[in-house]
């Protein structure tokens, strides 16, 4: 099933060119006053929600998917997880580049771990991408987004996909800099997510699945989940190590080769087969600081010269 | 005003040594469904629920404080923002541990920036502090608890006072490692917030607060807040300079000289003159990896050798 948010917080489910408004199914969650719960509602009780949906979905109407504008697949994530440089030959790269990352730590990820971004950096593919910092490189990262289903704690590789929910299309928005990852990559609108979720089982297998990013329509980056360093499973069990995992939460797997800077005015397209494909419009932020660099290719140089 | 919650989602206005059961002020908050609001609606609607906590308080049940349970101050907030190396003297002592710091960039924080803490991690002092892995060394850092109050973007320092509902105490607990700071100090129970918030109004100069952390009744940190080298003001601006702060976002500002470790079976104790005093107990978590060191001198031993 693809689940999907739109227009002022409608529900839907997605059939090919089409959305269903299963909204009204979203009236088996409880109401709250305060406080309010930690998880996100509609994903800690996906079943009664599904359940429903496929009671009123015969008779919902139906819209063409064009017409309407998505939001954020989960309105309500507690936390966002994020793995850095988890694909191989994207540590060699960053390896090879090591003004661009101001001499950070580039190690491996069973060394620095996971980081975490600010919820408040999520919008859909339609709210688009703004840069605040027009003196940084500002770089796009293709990754694939597990949602978290289930509550869960020092969780086993072996039990690892009974905590998910679903999957979507991410992108881990970078701002470079010398500051720690969990600041520079939780800028408002750093977080793309979309442009539904897919239910967990509608995809075959989540660790081998293609996927490409694109500028402009000029290839970036063209990878495969089976690349990942630490897959999914040992990611959900290397987080849920530290820290207890809440239906909602949202795990950026990391993203691969070839990620390069963005520009105000530049498309960012992206596709997970068999999950979605979101398009992304980039441009400044009111009160952005800096000048815009004119090319990718000068993007960045004043501040990594 | 010294409002807490308490015992089961209670709301209370403390008044000495007591408490005055204020739970129905609540009344005045919206009902949600979905999906839910991503700001703590009690901080956000924070003058009418106060005005409400006034009109009935007088005939509130009074009840002694040593007789309810404290919870967590803020039951909804959005992001933990968090301030590292924010004191000169705990600046040199940590550049002057490069083992204990696994020669983790010990930097300015004009250069690292903040870092964010899960609010997963988030729990009350009652309910005490549990260590996850055994075989690195934990450490306490007292901290002032910044509460914001209103949805901004781009606060200048002088506007900044304006974006502060009040103050908590607060611990940011750490586990030594080589992992960025976002996952090592995001473990469940590593930030504790209490033991009530005090409103901004009842807070004469937080720039000038004397505080002091004990581990068994020993000294281990004392401090005042005017010794930030980022103070309050330059740390919203900072903050909000990257993403927008919302209505119950918590600010640790940051931790002074005198961080050590802790063991289970420890009891922290820990007060902000103005704001409040906590106690911690510290235990072994379920299911912690490594064996606890017996003593504080050999905490972490094993792992920083």
């Amino acid at each position: 099933m693809k689940i999907c948010r739109f227009d002022d917080d409608r529900l839907g489910v997605v059939e090919g060119d089409s959305v269903r408004d299963v909204t009204a199914a979203l009236d088996v969650l409880p109401l709250h006053r305060y406080p309010l719960p930690t998880v996100d509602p509609l994903i800690a009780n996906l079943a009664q929600v599904a359940d429903e949906i496929r009671r009123i979905a015969p008779s919902a109407p139906l819209r063409p998917l064009a017409d309407v504008r998505l939001l954020s697949p989960v309105a309500n994530p507690g936390k966002v997880v994020a793995a850095p440089v988890n694909y191989k030959k994207h540590l060699e790269e960053a390896r090879a580049q090591v003004e661009v990352h101001h001499n950070n730590q580039v190690a491996e990820i069973q060394k620095i771990g996971l980081f975490l971004k600010a919820t408040s950096s999520i919008v859909s593919p339609a709210a688009g991408v703004e840069l605040q910092h027009l003196d940084r490189r500002n770089d796009h990262e293709a990754e694939l987004a597990v949602i978290i289903g289930k509550t869960g704690r020092n969780i086993t590789q072996a039990q690892a996909f009974d905590y998910v929910a679903g999957y979507a299309v991410g992108l881990d928005m970078t701002a470079r800099g010398p500051e720690e990852r969990s600041l520079r990559k939780s800028i408002d609108s750093f977080t793309v997510l979309g442009p539904w979720m897919v239910t967990a089982d509608e995809v075959a297998d989540p660790s081998n699945i293609d996927f490409w990013l694109t500028v402009n329509g000029q290839p970036r980056q063209k990878a495969n989940t089976k690349d990942l360093i630490l897959g999914i499973a040992e990611l959900i069990e290397f987080a849920s190590s530290f820290y207890t995992l809440h239906p909602g939460d949202i795990l950026l797997t990391g993203t691969p080769e070839g990620v390069g800077p963005v520009l105000p005015g530049d498309t960012i397209d992206c596709a997970f087969d068999g999950v979605g494909q979101i398009r992304v419009a980039v441009r400044a932020a009111d009160g952005a600081t800096g000048v815009a660099a004119t090319t990718p290719e000068t993007a960045g140089k004043k501040e990594t010269a």
